[in-house]
């Protein structure tokens, strides 16, 4: 899970966030992208934040995706360290309120700052869209998130095939 | 507006929306990435969303920042119809409520189908997300986006000394 | 379930939908309706959707019921391929913050494309509801609607006589 | 306005939701449906909305739209009494909390009693709705529906030529 | 549960509130106020529910209790048609969106009818309500619910002290 | 305003919410009900407001009316320092969140001190409460109560017939 | 746990509510500051609320922690009766409709009257936000608070290393 | 306005925030209490936040307040830098979704981290409890805080006596 040459760094506020978090690691790799994977906590690291998101571009990350739950400071504030894309997903975690919590605070961000703000626990979702901002340079990837996106149509017209015929 | 090869395309689902639309389209221009500019609706013109949706890959669209209010369907369903990264910009119209609905049918994308969603009526996040994106092969772009981000860091020192030394 | 003359078409985004779905097919069934029932999905098989909507009149169709959940775009969008009465189901689906998205997202439909929203995972007043508009053209059916309101009042009277014997 | 054979009846719970409501005797008087338009308070004229729910379908309404805001009960209420298809039309009067009281005391309403809800003061997508409804079973009814999405597609075409030409 | 002389009526509209209705008869009775309990659908049987609050007042009842969930237009409905004080109880029913829908059906309503609105589910609230505004004229009951609070305050004295002792 | 036998005690929280509650003294005056008005602070002046509903009863009060915004917390420590029926007008103030913190802080007390809760700023329907009140034991506030009902039900009957011969 | 000269104050409405506020007492333990713990409700003992509140300050104590769901009053309360500062808990006790009452009515004061409020049933950190207040004038704490944050920060790390080598 | 000793420090997301911090400065003032204020962004210069937060005890400052708006991350990460009590100001800024942003992404901070959060806009009340807290070891402030409760009483004693009078 630590490949030689990630393009994308999946980030998370605390390893409970994990459960979550992991459908971004393995979308990814399905799709064929290299990524690392690893916590970092705004609040309770935040001088290892800012190192990590500083360092980052520099050592060939592309993409920044960061999961956080209840006052989600973390995709925002690696936002405000590094010029990189960063994806917030929003997690609905034990000390959420229903999610509201964790979207607002990592979607509204002020002008200057963009967070690519997916759905709550979407990190399956933060992953794709990764790999699509990677394939904007990327052919192999482009043809790939093709595949990707003909097997979901496959897969809902099978359902309807089955719930036609019964 | 309608620049020789624009990489970045920004669309809204009712010209109204242009008052909000038009910070993603001066960001760009800031930041020295082409674009174009028009109007497309999903519920009103649905063939047109179609057709411009999955053309942009072939014209050399390389982002799509899609702006709607109340059911806000355009972004998501121009992410369905392509595997180009869509930025969507929640716009807080006149028959919205307080931008609730704008945000969540945009935010809301099912397992599949992501869209990068920005704040409420943030379109000039959107601007500088899609050079963010374009940016991870453009080294020229990198510079500017410093750039920008050391502006913005001097206006805040700025306004710091004026307020201290009040 | 695949009847000669389907006047109403019961759609959703998802297989995962049918447990709420199915009432309205089975209210319809109660009802003495024709109805024809699948999975079409905005996101996933956008060709579809369209095709599906397109034609839904041509062959005989009078009334669409289209559920979704989260960002829920498949009633308005087949709304707005179609002049057909569109009735749509908001689902609280797994991925759905509370219905509040589901809701919002079919129901604040822009001028010019209305969608009929029922309540949250109220499938079966959807298929009431197509009942009623069939109604307005046919006797027997309003008959049938009549009956059933009045069994409704039956049964709320029983409970009354119980609970006050008790 | 009192039309001789109206088939659609328009009611709202209080004069002063007439600035809204308007839209819905527009749209149809525009679409070539006749309609008649009153006041009728759940709350403060229950016995008015008994007597005129009741006797609606016999005086020949075929669908009936009911505005009302704050703790909108009218129609629901109205749907309670009659087998008719009712299209309810939240209000954002000046007693509503933002809208939300008068959609969800419209919308939620419970099994067996459906009311087809439109977006907030959309009365104007009550009206065509209405029209889609009769449009069921009348060719001509049809055809300026089609001619009315037609009309909806140019505008926004109009809209995209010029914003493209600046 | 049918005593000689109900001063209070404790009406839902569906016996699904039972569960939580009935903590209103329990209160009562422990306060010594005589009531009646029923089943009145505003939706499922309008006649029921015009005959019933209509003839309230001449069957002696003095204070009306209607709880209700979702749309809950019954105690709304019920003080249009009675000139006695109703108290509102919204229901947390499974068909509710988190009580949101309950309480603002029942709470908002317009200038000139009032509902005395409890908390979600607070049917126990509604009894002492009921019986509060019963002692307004009967010294009797306000000995009872003098009693009532002192009671309370002991147990939570009684908890203060075992948690002190810990 | 100080009349010599006031049955009913309008208090609130600060002067600035007279603009709302003077509804409440006006409806009284127009039913024949003897009031007083005055402002008690919870957090402002909590001896105040100790002792004045300690006091009220045996003044001779029969029913308070309090109105507060933002975390409101008068009417509810009113309810817990009288048995009096407490009637709670939740205001919105300048520093209310759309009043959605003063509904709850009032309507959601804890089983054993329930207040009378009306809508948002709807003063008048607690003046209208507090004489329903009363009325359960005093004919002749009946007989204005009903000619009250009976003045709504005439104004609304105006508006409807103005409607129609438009 | 009645210790010889508590410096804090733990506070809540109901025993029910000691699952939560528990935390606040260990992690004062954890961090060496003495306080007590018990019930007040401000609903149910009044008088001792205010006598508990307004004795708080000339016994020693320094800070006062507050917890309270639903319409929580007991925080403002406190706060109204004592310059103390005040730590309000918002707890989502099984009355509570998801915790929003909680917070804003705890959230909410006017001005003039503030409450510390900490987030949902965030207990733990009502406790270190004392203990943060009392450090402002304790060398002793306040090295204690900097060994907890370090005790945090080595935790997150054990957690980044375990992940990053999975 | 930059004391010789100030206690407590009073930063800001932007100048566009000070038409509401202002009152905290204004009342720390009539306090009595030193303080120094300017701003600070945590998303646009994270560097000058960092070295702010870090290096505030060692300058002799006592207490933190800090005031954004929308995704407000400035008090929680200035509360993650220092082991300083951090009061965050929720600002209903131009961007906030009417204040729910700004107050969760403030509130609903992680274990370990609190943020002792006031109401909406409510600098004033920040101000004060500055003041309540250094106050636990300084005894004319405490008198000033008595002195100042004093005051607010006497203000609505005298709203209410005339309120009384007219």
């Amino acid at each position: 899970m630590n490949p030689k040459e990630p393009k994308v760094a999946i980030i998370m506020g605390s390893k409970s966030d994990l459960h979550v978090m992991q459908d971004a690691a393995d979308v990814l790799k399905e799709l064929g992208v290299d990524y690392e994977i690893t916590v970092v906590s705004a609040h309770r690291t935040p001088d290892r934040m800012f190192s990590y998101a500083r360092a980052a571009a520099d050592r060939g990350i592309k993409v920044i995706i960061a999961g956080a739950g209840g006052a989600a400071h973390l995709p925002g504030m690696v936002a405000s360290l590094t010029h990189l894309p960063v994806i917030g997903v929003p997690v609905k975690s034990s000390n959420s309120i229903d999610g509201w919590d964790s979207i607002l605070s990592i979607l509204q961000m002020p002008n200057g700052i963009p967070v690519a703000t997916v759905a709550l626990n979407a990190a399956k979702n933060a992953g794709i869209l990764a790999a699509q901002i990677l394939s904007t340079a990327d052919e192999y990837l482009t043809r790939n998130l093709i595949a990707f996106k003909e097997d979901l149509k496959k897969k809902v017209e099978d359902s309807a095939r089955e719930m036609e015929s019964n």
